[in-house]
């Protein structure tokens, strides 16, 4: 006999059928033996009967999520056993057979709640037991139906997606790169991207037209609150495209996900409002202002655009002027002239789309004049040299007929917190590291043999601080 | 006016349109000037007459590779004048405005042809240049068409795409890891995943049943034909399976897709062939042997399967027994007994899928019995300290209800090479590296700024070689 799903059983009242899965739960009341079993697709509630001696005897030493073979006849349940509150309350298997596939030691936790109420770390570290929540599963599941949507929208619309290196060359994006030594070149280093960004440009000059990426983008950023190592994005650009072009097709794809995803979600407003930064700022103090009329319905998801960034800010830290996004952002065409006089007032091609107080993505028009773009670099203070050295390809790709092009890059991570209603994107990420960096499960990072270390070229600076 | 694509204009003789692209080729013809007008979707000649003068002085300062925006009326060419072997050979636009929105220098290459005479170190530098090649063009939308195939494929049977961390902790796979210096945890390292191998056997015991992910595979190798550091794969993994399910819905998998996106191709034999691997050794003495009927056809594909490998192999340099595949895979029930006596004897649970003389994939049923996990890291030498630090974690998920579980992964960069008749994988990768692994576009790896270093508590061993 072929196995079958339990989501598969509801029709088949009266045949015999073949389930495996794990033990939910597992009760006795006098003779009978209940055993709720669960698969991938859902629960069912089984009965042996002491009749059946072998099976009776093999299913009185079951114990929770012990993975379990099962054959039985798929029955009503009689009227006053019925559970309304369960899919297949109505349904029982009167089980004939069970093999133990494999036993399990008693669980670590609660796999029957919801998990907020454990430990974090503890749910980390057996995040195996931990992504069995019923929860989980379906974080998990819409998490793939949304990247699946985002797929298949562009790819209806002639975008194509193109994967880019993930050894590449630092690229200064506002955090720190993880950097990777080179065995093959000792003294030299590879670096994780910060975001495809350089290489979706020169896409675009390469004639793509229309590229998208479900990426990883790597930062190495400090603790801070509810930030990820690596984290995924949804990045996107256009050539001959302008920024209403990419607004308007964002919102669409947006839109069109909720209301075909998530059918119970109220969209706020739509056309999304859109609010410069000026409006913004004086009228939320805020560049990413939550937009809700009730932000005590979890089922409000109030987005808008924030438009009209200043191309650059002042870094009081640094006392410098720095990129509001970043350099590669085209300023407005009427406010060229200022670069050269008052870089701060300068308004640039810039774009975030927010939703409930939370900025989901990040876009702008890119400059493709290389000298345009040199002057970007010379205000925030990069040298001639270290032009040339990182960026001199791309100001030499500038003079092969660069097309107009612009792009945006969302959290996808956020953006699937926020519709499942989860408090934080550890929930939405299936191996997850903690505020600091740290793999708790497989214990990363970690030491590495000296040989390795040799091989590599690199030592570790003696007197440093150990964790 | 909204610019249209140029695969758009055939239904529109007679009206006005708006284009845009790079110039391919201008032809003065006496007064006449033909500019071929590119876009990422085709190719058309435009005409200007001497009659619009502004227009045909920008036209007759246009050059190779510039990207313009042209206004003009869509025309059925003269009869005679009508070139058949193009898609848009029986149309011309007749030009009246042309903006230049970019200039070129001349290419450093011809960007007419397929390119395969160019020396390829120029290519790779100029790679945002050689993309705009009609065959390169054509190799990423047909990766792309390949890649949503199996993600439409897979998703409409049930599985789900789960992304696995890029900074992870090194498993042994047979080749060096690339390893990641932290900065918050000085003297540790993460390694980046060879194959998401421990995670998607991590996702089978957390219950998830059918996973799938196109995933980076990074591997430090040394310098070896047609390698690359980082490689794609199909990773794929399902519980309750056996091999038998796991081939045939491979197998289905390939074949409807050759069937869909390239239907002049011709599997050589259907269903594919099993060959064991004593079979294979005998007969072709080779284990990915080549079973085309005609190796000079190119539209042959002679998929196969190379079956019953042995779990393990003397290892004559190492003076070792090490894992044929990899040390997850389960042994044959029949041979467990030959694990304390004779492991070289073992048959395991290992699948290879062949293609013209290619592995295309490699599979395995997993153990998920701690105590037989314990024993092949015994037989393979790896101490008990050593199993502890880095596959504690495993050995422990395993005791909590491992469900049996098996899965493979296929090579995409290959397979994509295979489909589209290149030569090697390079041409089938956006932004490959070199054989030794540096980005000729990118200039990686490149030094890092000692400031860089000492954050990660880091040097460079003196005396080193530099290349």
């Amino acid at each position: 006999m072929k196995r079958i799903l339990i989501k598969d059983i509801a029709n088949k009242i009266g045949e015999s059928v073949k389930l495996a899965g794990w033990v939910d739960v597992r009760r006795d009341h006098g003779k009978l033996i209940f055993i709720d079993l669960r698969d991938s697709t859902g629960k069912v509630q089984t009965v042996i009967t002491p009749g059946n001696k072998e099976t009776h005897e093999i299913a009185n030493g079951l114990r929770p999520e012990w993975v379990i073979e099962m054959e039985g006849e798929v029955k009503k349940r009689p009227e006053n056993m019925i559970n309304p509150e369960l899919p297949l309350g109505g349904i029982e298997i009167s089980a004939n057979k069970i093999s133990v596939l494999n036993k399990s030691k008693t669980p670590v936790f609660e796999i029957g709640t919801n998990g907020y109420e454990i430990n974090e770390e503890i749910r980390l570290k057996y995040r195996y037991l931990d992504l069995r929540r019923e929860r989980m599963q379906k974080n998990l599941m819409v998490r793939h139906n949304i990247v699946k949507y985002f797929r298949d929208y562009l790819s209806e619309r002639d975008f194509i997606e193109i994967e880019t290196p993930l050894l590449t060359k630092s690229t200064p994006e506002g955090a720190r790169d993880f950097v990777v030594p080179s065995r093959l070149h000792q003294g030299k280093f590879y670096a994780l991207p910060q975001s495809p960004q350089q290489y979706k440009q020169l896409l675009m000059i390469a004639g793509v037209e229309k590229y998208f990426q479900v990426a990883k983008a790597i930062r190495d950023e400090d603790t801070r609150g509810d930030r990820q190592p690596e984290h995924t994005q949804l990045d996107l650009e256009m050539s001959f495209a302008d920024q209403e072009t990419i607004i308007n097709l964002i919102e669409d794809l947006i839109t069109s996900l909720v209301k075909t995803l998530f059918p119970r979600k109220k969209i706020t407003r739509l056309p999304w409002p859109r609010l410069t930064y000026k409006e913004a700022m004086e009228k939320y103090k805020n560049d990413k202002p939550d937009l809700r009329n009730d932000k005590k319905n979890i089922d409000e998801l109030a987005f808008g655009w924030v438009i009209d960034f200043p191309l650059f800010e002042y870094d009081e830290k640094e006392k410098r002027i720095a990129p509001m996004h970043h350099m590669f952002t085209s300023p407005k065409d009427e406010d060229i002239g200022l670069l050269g006089k008052n870089p701060l007032k300068i308004t640039g091609k810039l774009y975030d789309m927010v939703c409930n107080g939370h900025e989901l993505g990040s876009g702008s028009i890119r400059i493709n004049d290389p000298e345009l773009q040199k002057k970007v670099f010379e205000i925030i203070g990069i040298s001639e040299q270290e032009t040339l050295d990182k960026f001199g390809h791309l100001l030499e790709a500038y003079e092969y007929g660069a097309p107009p092009h612009g792009g945006i890059a969302l959290g996808i991570d956020r953006l699937v917190a926020i519709l499942q209603g989860e408090p934080n994107i550890r929930e939405v990420i299936a191996f997850p590291k903690t505020g600091d960096g740290r793999d708790l499960m497989m214990n990363a990072p970690s030491e590495i043999a000296k040989e390795q270390l040799d091989e590599l070229g690199i030592e570790i600076k003696k007197g440093k601080k150990k964790p």
